[in-house]
């Protein structure tokens, strides 16, 4: 039985649609779409990418009945073209182009004019009566499939190519100043040096065989899917080596047969602003690729903004009729896609042809007035409107950014590689002390550590950015720059040298004190030299589309706070609530740190409640505070979770300084230090069980929550605190927190009359808490916050301190697809949380259930939550707008699965079952078979939600795999939200 | 409906038997089945263990039909006994005792003679015609019950009572030497003055109503279960706290009636060297508390072994009809239960009464011999002499022991506690460097360090004992010493001073260079002063018992041996395959540490290259003695798994040298340790990651290992090698190592003809692992070995070089009931063992499953193991003869628990059905519902398996847990066991 590998489109009978981008890709499900719609669309056709998986599969062989489908197709479009590929006296050319299903812009490769040769070329000059157009065609497609299928191309990528060199040598030696002075003669000169070049490189002549051509371009197109530009791509975006690309064979249009003919991009909206005018630019007599090249300068489609200096017509003044039609088309599809479009045309002779259209990129601005002006203008409904929106792009608004169009920036330096630890970007002098940048900090400083420490507070207050070399996500430098809001490149692959004043890069090279740098803290860049930022700013779309957002997502979306200011800030982006406030990072401060470490250095229960009792009123009028900003949302606060040596200083220094304030020994501090010191400080005496051994520290944090309840109840606030015991592993442990927790609780409570409500709850970040979940839901924990930091760390056995040295080769060599740090390993990790969920609902079906690792704020986290049911999710407060974003759009998506897979199963089921890829899995093996069930969900996807965003995309994948797309509470106003 | 609550036994009609254990206890369990035998045995009853769940669940409140029962019972007694409670004419006197399912000697209180009061004393001085005796009885009374029952006792455990006090005071008034002067009239004044004593303490008389007397003596017994000691006990045996005591009430007999009465204990065998003849030991005139105090000698009884000085008599001359009945029982009990049995008695009057048997604790020497002579005498088969044995005694036999019957030794200091982490004894002088060690080693001398480094190692060699500060059981120094075979206690809690030349205690205790110290390796403790030690050795017993046991067990025992010393240390212990060989630790070896030093310091692979191969040869030679050692076991040599700074210096001198030595700078030498530094290097570049990163160091180590296969096969040696790859997460990490061994293979052994078969597997050791077993599985990994102490570690978050801090305490607070280091963790690490298991064996039915961690060796993960269907377990060279034994109990007791559970299932099903548990908990919360399932399971424990040791008897109630009780294969012989 043969498969169809082949869909036809153009001359009115089109195989695909757009439903099909799967196996047509997102260019050939478009133009199957375009030729639907009656547009004009050069006949062609797609070679499917099952194609593509099943050459890899087989060595690079293609299946057998490939090339008499392809016969096929071709003489389908010779028919609709009414010319014959090969023909001397009236040859078709045809283009070989990749589409993937999601858009990779120029990525792969493409080859165009296949079917000219020395004596088509002939039939050519007399079919058109235009030698110079020809034998331009004929030398364009010479170097370029010299370049992309042969390989004769230049030695680096910003080298010029050898055809550029020989066209330049010619050029000299006529005295010509552009290309557009050579005439015939000069082209077909060149076309004899490009094809001698060829055989003298290659030993073999340039094949003249249009078949040979045509092949040849197919497997260059197939080929470059796993080039390595390809590969990184696709790892930057997260799309599946597996997916692989198909290939589009279309009929050449021809923009550059003179000035009857141009070429041109158009965008529906303008995509830098969202404007609802019709942006594009063109070129008269040109190919497509010199409007992308940037050789000759185009020229605006219309007179909707100012010409640009030195340009004085339009595509609407020179070639009216057609740009009336391309108008037409233009308002066609974006009806027909909902979506603006970026369209590409050409104008052969008069004659206008669509050659793509797809949804246009557009800027975070943009994309938000885009989505709202379709609401207004009735093109689409909220909730897909919703949809179009990239939730990272609005991280876009709150941050500054370097300027990426900037040239000088494209050209950056980048010199160190770290954790992205705080966002934005900045640029400063490097200093290597504290004091230095407070004493620098009008001149701009980038502080510069192996890693901080609460000595260094004050620095980094006065620091624009901060630089270490040690340290993870949730390390001092990073938590403190993400709380005074600085930006900060964390764990950054240098060593630092002090005494010297100089840091190395892992290639050697040298930054002294006061040598200028920029730090991208959203990315983790270290850049050479000085590089200006702009911020953009909030928009009034923003505020519209955000209200349609909150609407529309069922999942409470809280926020990481740790200080009132943190708090505060969250609520203005959108918070409504504190999934976790890290009480340690309070004691941080430098009014505070003096008592912490007295606490420490005590020598009993009795030294340590008087340090105890000093800290009680800072840290009861930082949660009064808290509770203030937050009137009435849940407030998750952390009992002391990190290893107490962490507030001790590590140089003999400070050391020494510390001993003489307690007026203790050098040697006693030494002790204590050396008592408290831990080979693996993750997995030692932290969490609770710090709490459990010193119940007193647990004693006083709760006294100073409920004591600032009270205090903010009785001044008319609402106050909803939620008590979070961390590394729980057994339930005891839980147990005994909560008996303490609640035993104060009563004590201070019993002073006023209303009645507060408050839960006692635990982080689940061990793997021993997920499968004893139950017991510890058992143990009356209200509430669960999964802690995925701690659990990836656990369940990888991967400090994310120490990762830096490896998880960069580990994610290039695609060993892990994604950063576990970043997004959720759902496939392994996933089980543990399913596992967390399952057993604590068994024992409690109302369990709160939130997250507040890092991953809360990340898009495909945050629908893996909604998937499994979450109450919340929390994140920094930088990202609480985009959590509330990917929350709507998970539930979008999952209003709109069932209905949108059961059309889709009509049109897809048949083709999945005699799919190449389950014939190539005989083994019905279990984890085979698993493979074969997540196929076959995959052919389910809708139709509709093709046109959406690719990480939106992606999330369908997921949803659809869910099992159980159960209701989902409203997230409405504030109080508990159970 | 009402329960039963109280079993009566005596007096020819006895409710309980021996196969209620759990009910009676083992006290009462076997008075009831040595009434059924109808020995003579004083009437009573025993209230069951449900009865202490009851009163600890209802707040100390006792069922209420209990008061009932008891009189209903009580009633019983005093018509077989002919006498009455509280008869002022013929008074019934009951002691009350308790009786745990499990014996815990002397660790819950007992009262005796309960009933006397100013009255019954008359009664019983009127039936006696004994003023001295009814006194005596009196006053003994009224001293145990003011201690146990009214709490009226010494300020500590080892001060003199306020009762001694007084009898010291009137002895002293009257001039008398000893008790025995003590005449009626003075034991009159002893009642009185007790009782004023008391009266005066307490406020109110001392209870003269022997109803009060009784039920407050019986609540003292139930109290007495969560008393400090009796909870402390539990926790070293694992004893569950649930299980609760019974009480038994039994009327007292007297041997101090005068010189025709006695009391005695025997053993039915030598408990000490098993020896085949009745031992024990008596007093005349005395109560059995007497016998045990040590305040008068006893006698033996009988004339087997020479008597001791000054002792002219014994029970067989003295009271031979006695005697032989005595003798008569010992025999018909021994037949009964098949074992050596532990008897009480008491001669009143010239009547035996028998007040207890039970199994009789013994020597690893004695439990051996008396096993195999228990067969040759035809009285027990192999399998049911094997579950006589406790694994954990055969350590015994190996390893150097104090004395632990020296009296300086049972007072001995204990000073510190670490690890066990290298099992023996010995003394020396504490020096504080190895080159100390070195020139002092003939004084003897104990090496004491912060941690050891491969510096150290001839120092080690040097000392008799290493004791450090940090560290765990796979720390340098617990590493080294275990391979060269020296006692070593790690992680001690104890600060060290080099400079100053002491270590200090927790308690701040000074030990200073010079000082004598003794070390138990095997306990981990530190103990002042100098403590000889003794060794046993192995007994003829020994070999043919280990015989039965091989032929008993399915489950293969392997061991972890890293050098070739190791490997044949194991095969003399049994060992059937190395399950487990570090290849790192031959690097630390002083011959091989520069090399490994070189290849970190490389630049490039190219340096790395050149010093691998260096290393080469030496690990080639290791390997190829290794495979000579196992002649034909499967060998699993994993690749290298530590982190590299591991084998770097650490102090500024020893970088000095390094840097001096390869000619580097210092400030190169520092930047690479810098640059490997890692916050927390058990989660950091190790294992596989290594293997990845640097894959010249497995292409070494792959080709070392096929080269020496390669030699051993060429000179005629079998070989079965293993490799395993260490920590994989992903299965992509384990294909790409597998890759490697491949390739490496290929090519080096296609240099011999042989067929080599040789195997690639992993380390199952991070809970991502287990949850992605299918994969990794699917990969084509031919075996898996848990490694369970990591994967101890990131399921807990649990580093085992820091959980010293607090572990002890988690144990004591009963938050963890046992070390998951030591005895894996069941319930929560053991269901990812279970889906690792589970999803590996989906893939790859044969896939064969061990254990390399420290729990290979320990007695219920042996079990547990073999519950999951482990091929092997792999444990220390050390441990191999008891990894044996218990996989050998563990096959016994899975074949008996089938058919013996149907057999228990008659007796004990109604009740199990009416019990209160199962009405204590009304939810049927899934939680609960588990429980009640182990309680059902629970009560079908088989009849038989009462009788066998306590690490067995658990045993049994886990594998009745088991699900599938499956087929093993039978282990015969060397080479691959599948």
């Amino acid at each position: 039985m043969a498969y169809k590998y082949v869909y036809s489109f153009g001359g009115g009978k089109t195989d695909g649609h757009g439903g099909l981008r799967e196996l047509l890709g997102g260019k050939g499900a478009n133009l199957a779409e375009m030729a639907k719609l009656g547009l004009p669309v050069p006949a062609g056709f797609t070679i499917t990418t099952e194609v593509c998986t099943a050459y890899y599969k087989n060595e690079l062989v293609f299946p057998s009945s490939l090339k008499k489908e392809v016969k096929l197709a071709l003489a389908r479009v010779e028919k609709v073209m009414g010319c014959h590929f090969g023909d001397p006296k009236n040859p078709l050319l045809v283009s070989c182009r990749s589409g993937a299903r999601i858009s990779m812009p120029g990525m792969m490769d493409t080859v165009l004019n296949i079917g000219l040769n020395d004596e088509t070329v002939k039939g050519l000059i007399a079919k058109t009566n235009n030698p110079r157009f020809a034998y331009d065609s004929y030398r364009r497609f010479i170097s370029m499939y010299g370049d992309v299928v042969l390989g004769v191309a230049a030695e680096s990528e910003k080298a010029k190519s050898p055809y550029e060199h020989i066209i330049d040598q010619l050029k000299e030696n006529k005295g010509y100043e552009s290309d557009t002075d050579l005439d015939a003669d000069d082209l077909k000169e060149l076309v004899r040096s490009f094809k001698s070049l060829i055989k003298k490189t290659l030993g073999v002549p340039f094949p003249e065989d249009p078949q040979d051509q045509l092949w040849g371009a197919i497997a260059a197109v197939f080929n470059s899917w796993t080039i390595e530009r390809a590969k990184a791509y696709r790892q930057q975006y997260g799309i599946p080596e597996d997916w692989g690309t198909a290939v589009n064979v279309q009929a050449m249009v021809f923009g550059n047969k003179g000035q009857t003919s141009a070429t041109g991009v158009a965008f529906s909206r303008d995509p830098s602003t969202g404007e609802n005018y019709f942006y594009g630019e063109y070129l008269t007599n040109a190919q497509g690729e010199d409007v992308v090249a940037g050789v000759r300068t185009p020229r605006p489609i219309n007179r909707s903004k100012d010409l640009p200096d030195g340009v004085d017509t339009t595509l609407e003044e020179e070639f009216p009729v057609a740009y009336n039609e391309l108008n037409f088309i233009r308002n066609r599809l974006e009806n027909h896609y909902r979506d603006m479009q970026d369209i590409e045309f050409t104008i052969e002779e008069g004659k206008l042809w669509m050659l793509q259209c797809r949804n246009g990129k557009r800027t975070a601005k943009a994309a938000l007035k885009i989505a709202v002006d379709l609401v207004k203008e009735k093109k689409l409904d909220q909730e897909d409107a919703i949809l179009r929106v990239e939730p990272e792009q609005l991280n876009q608004l709150f941050f500054p950014v370097f300027n990426e169009d900037d040239l000088k920036y494209k050209n950056r330096k980048i010199i160190a590689k770290g954790l992205p630890a705080s966002p934005g970007t900045c640029f400063g002098k490097v200093v290597f002390s504290a004091s230095e940048a407070e004493t620098q900090s009008d001149e701009g400083v980038i502080l510069v550590r192996l890693e901080t420490s609460p000595e260094d507070i004050k620095g980094m207050f006065a620091a624009k950015g901060i630089l270490t070399a040690r340290g993870g996500m949730t390390s001092h430098a990073a938590v403190v720059a993400r709380g005074i809001g600085r930006t900060c490149v964390a764990g950054a692959n240098i060593t630092v040298d002090y005494d010297r004043g100089f840091f190395k890069t892992a290639k050697g090279e040298i930054i002294k004190a006061g040598d200028f740098i920029s730090l991208d803290g959203t990315k983790g860049e270290v850049i050479l030299g000085a590089f200006h930022s702009t911020k953009l700013g909030l928009t009034d779309d923003y505020h519209v589309f955000m209200k349609w957002v909150d609407k529309a997502r069922t999942l409470r979306v809280r926020t990481n706070a740790d200080t009132p200011q943190d708090a505060k800030a969250a609520r203005i982006r959108g918070a409504e609530g504190i999934g976790l406030c890290r009480t340690e990072h309070m004691f941080f401060q430098s009014d505070r740190i003096d008592h912490i470490r007295a606490m420490i250095l005590a020598s009993d229960a009795k030294g340590r409640k008087k340090a105890l009792n000093s800290l009680l009123p800072m840290q009861r009028d930082d949660f009064y505070q808290i509770f203030k900003a937050m009137d009435g949302y849940p407030v998750t606060i952390r009992t002391l979770d990190p290893p107490l040596h962490e507030f001790l200083p590590k140089t003999e220094k400070e050391i020494t300084a510390l001993a003489k304030k307690f007026s203790l020994s050098l040697e006693a501090v030494n002790d204590r230090i050396s008592t408290l010191h831990e080979q693996n400080p993750m997995l030692g005496l932290r969490g609770c069980r710090l709490g459990i051994i010193y119940p007193e520290i647990t004693r006083m944090q709760a006294a100073a929550i409920f004591e600032a309840v009270v205090k903010a109840v009785e001044e008319g606030y609402k106050v909803a605190p939620e008590i979070m015991i961390p590394l729980v592993g057994h339930e005891k442990e839980f147990v005994l927190q909560k008996s303490i927790v609640d035993e104060v609780a009563q004590e201070v409570l019993s002073k006023i009359k209303a009645k507060v409500k408050y839960l006692v709850g635990t982080m689940i970040e061990l793997p021993r808490a997920c499968l004893e979940a139950d017991k510890i839901a058992n143990a009356k924990a209200d509430f669960f916050s999964f802690g995925t930091n701690d659990l990836t760390q656990t369940t990888y056995g991967l400090s994310r301190d120490d990762a830096g040295t490896f998880l960069h080769y580990y994610l290039e060599r695609g060993i892990w697809e994604k950063d576990p740090f970043v997004s959720i390993d759902q496939q392994g990790m996933g089980q543990l949380i399913e596992i967390g969920v399952e057993k604590g609902r068994s024992v409690n079906k109302k369990l709160k259930i939130g997250i507040c690792g890092e991953h809360g704020g990340e898009p495909n986290s945050v629908a893996f939550c909604f998937k499994h049911d979450f109450d919340y999710v929390s994140c920094s407060p930088h990202r609480v707008p985009l959590a509330r974003l990917a929350a709507a759009q998970a539930a979008i998506i999952a209003n709109k699965a069932p209905q949108e897979a059961k059309k889709a199963v009509k049109i897809d089921e048949p083709k999945a079952k005699a799919s190449p890829k389950t014939k190539a899995a005989p083994k019905a093996k279990p984890a085979a078979k698993a493979k074969a069930k997540i196929g076959r969900r995959a052919t389910k996807r809708p139709k509709a939600v093709s046109t959406v965003n690719p990480a939106a995309l992606k999330a369908v994948e997921k949803i659809l795999n869910a099992q159980k797309l159960t209701k989902k509470k409203n997230p409405k106003g504030p109080n508990h939200d159970d």
